[in-house]
């Protein structure tokens, strides 16, 4: 028989002796006003039982439909919220409401990066900038060679043939590290660079902020155009020169999401996209100061271990969910208020994203250490549940 | 010996007899005021030679470096069009002032697509429309089922299982076709639907224009959002059952650029690089009506024909190129515009974008006929020159 429930107050509440006892053990519900007889559903629930396993919903006697429930619950992203539920559900893993959380579960591993004290070198020949292109180069041989052999900075001659051509072309973002750190003198103040290069981009100096922060841990970071991020991570040591028969390749890249940008959910995992199509730890960046920002996550994640599913009775929860839906913008402080909530927790966050199709993509978002820093850094993988 | 030439009165003047006949054999150069004793340089062709060639440049008898001609030449994109007018040329094939081009060249083949007349089903069921998930939900089974079936307007039960549920999903482009075309009904009055859809997404009307022509068509379009895009594409007949043992798989991806926005170069490749790394075929589309929109183009190519390369004096030019650079702003209607002008030459467009390392990616433009479709399409396909 199946599972009947009723929707009284504004509330669904089971109170069918043998839909109790089959929901409890399939946990779903909680406990309602401190009777064992009787259960409370979420929303979110409810819908699911209604929409995969056939159970009814009453209403004064009367059975009423899913959209008849669904209405009376509308609000902020309700259907992303179901649908990410229900995959999860699909799965035969456990997901339950928010308000279960307290404490700290102490499942949120580290990812510690390494550190290379880095000291920038003194720069003696002028660079000619080229204001729309955001480049500068330096014309003086020797010393451009050097820069590129040594630091890799700049590209010198070509791009994976670096004895054709005698330039070195330095991107908006080296010139202004060596402007600061290495008295680099070109044809335009620092004032004014920054001015034409924000012109630009609005968000260069979050761009540039990231890009000092790890080059001054000793990283080398490049264009990450050709991976479809804004830079393409070497660690530590690496340098532009063939290693044997190889090129060095990069296993990162870093996406920075400034605090006050918001960006489509489409366009933000489209980035994340090309970064896994080509086997790239995809890490992303949200410089600049915390701020207190109200976020709410969605569901509280239970998942396996060692092939068999956690319960709330035997374990304890393993991620929290944040439910979005493809066509949903998010900002920068809102994803990083919800990754700091998911740390008060002690768990990971899950970015769980429903398309156009209600088809769910998970993301789980990780924690990464880079010494020194004060900015936030996150290595977001795609993930099959 | 190494060519040398002169800078004088802003121009770049080859008088060296040597000089003339390499550079002229080598297709660089046109003749200085009807003098085939004098050659007269683009300063990309000039640059060119100094930077790869060794040659040299004098003014006044004392030679100059690069930066020292490059900043008589500053201006609009003035990197980005050297670094990719020199990755042409070093590739052995040959690039040639715009300026040389006259007339239709018919050197630009029209990729032809199918049609199918489509008639709108007549929704009877009233749906519910979800606010902040920009989704309406039919729960009636019987008609939700076969809109999916005959039609795969929305996504009925699971994704890839549509035995596991009982609901009628539709995302805002297949509920704002069905309002329009099918008569279906909301709790929301059309006027308010596209205000809230515009609210969320100032691109959804040119989102749904593009829907809304290529259903009209007998395209079936749905989610692009696993391939980083607006839209996947079925053409006509498709339907969403097995064939046999296997799901049909899309082959194109449809990306919307209206011609009122901008985007950065970098993000809008990264939308053909998914899209490439899936195998699909990237198709931009630019709806709305055409405006006259002043724009430029860089460089006339010529190309190989059977391994041979093709040369000024032998054969007609195959390419314009349009030069980019990463951190470069484009807009739709700058775009249209430039694709325009190919298309009065008889030829197709060759965007070349140079990254941050001045390295080259190319991407070849070719025009699509969708029969009665008002609004223009491009297949958008990387090249290896």
């Amino acid at each position: 028989m199946a599972v009947r429930f009723e929707f009284v107050d504004g509330e669904l509440i089971v109170n069918d002796l043998i839909s109790v006892q089959a929901l409890d053990k399939g946990f779903f519900g909680t406990e309602y006003e401190g009777k064992k007889t009787e259960l409370k559903l979420m929303p979110e629930e409810a819908l699911y039982l209604m929409d995969v396993r056939n159970a009814e919903c009453y209403r004064k006697g009367k059975s009423i439909s899913f959209n008849q429930v669904a209405s009376k619950f509308q609000g902020k992203k309700f259907l992303a919220r179901y649908f990410c539920y229900r995959d999860w559900r699909d799965r035969g893993i456990i997901a339950r409401s928010m308000e279960e959380a307290s404490g700290n579960y102490g499942r949120s591993p580290i990812q510690r990066y390494p550190f290379q004290e880095f000291t920038c070198p003194k720069i003696k020949s002028r660079g000619l900038f080229f204001y729309d292109d955001l480049m500068s180069v330096i014309d003086e041989e020797a010393e451009g060679m050097e820069l590129y052999e040594k630091h890799w900075f700049g590209q010198w001659g070509t791009y994976k043939a670096k004895k054709h051509g005698r330039l070195l072309k330095l991107d908006a973002y080296e010139t202004l590290f060596l402007t600061r750190h290495g008295g680099y003198r070109l044809n335009i103040k620092e004032k004014r660079f920054v001015k034409e290069a924000t012109k630009r981009r609005p968000d260069f100096l979050s761009l540039y902020e990231v890009y000092e922060d790890w080059r001054l841990r000793g990283f080398v970071l490049k264009t990450g155009f050709k991976f479809g991020t804004h830079f393409r991570v070497y660690f530590p040591g690496a340098s532009p020169s063939l290693k044997g028969d190889e090129w060095v390749h990069s296993k990162h890249v870093i996406h920075v999401f400034p605090r006050e940008s918001k960006m489509l959910i489409s366009e933000w995992a489209r980035a994340i996209r090309v970064a896994h199509g080509v086997k790239k730890t995809f890490i992303l960046a949200i410089p600049g100061a915390k701020k207190e920002s109200p976020s709410e996550l969605d569901f509280l994640l239970y998942h396996r271990k060692k092939g068999v599913i956690e319960t709330p009775k035997e374990d304890k929860p393993k991620f929290v969910m944040l439910a979005l839906s493809e066509e949903e913008e998010i900002g920068g402080e809102e994803l990083a208020g919800a990754i700091e909530k998911a740390k008060e927790f002690g768990l990971d966050l899950i970015l769980a994203i429903c398309d156009r199709e209600t088809s769910i993509t998970y993301y789980r978002v990780k924690r990464i250490e880079l010494p020194k820093s004060k900015y936030e850094y996150y290595e977001i993988e795609w993930k099959q549940p």
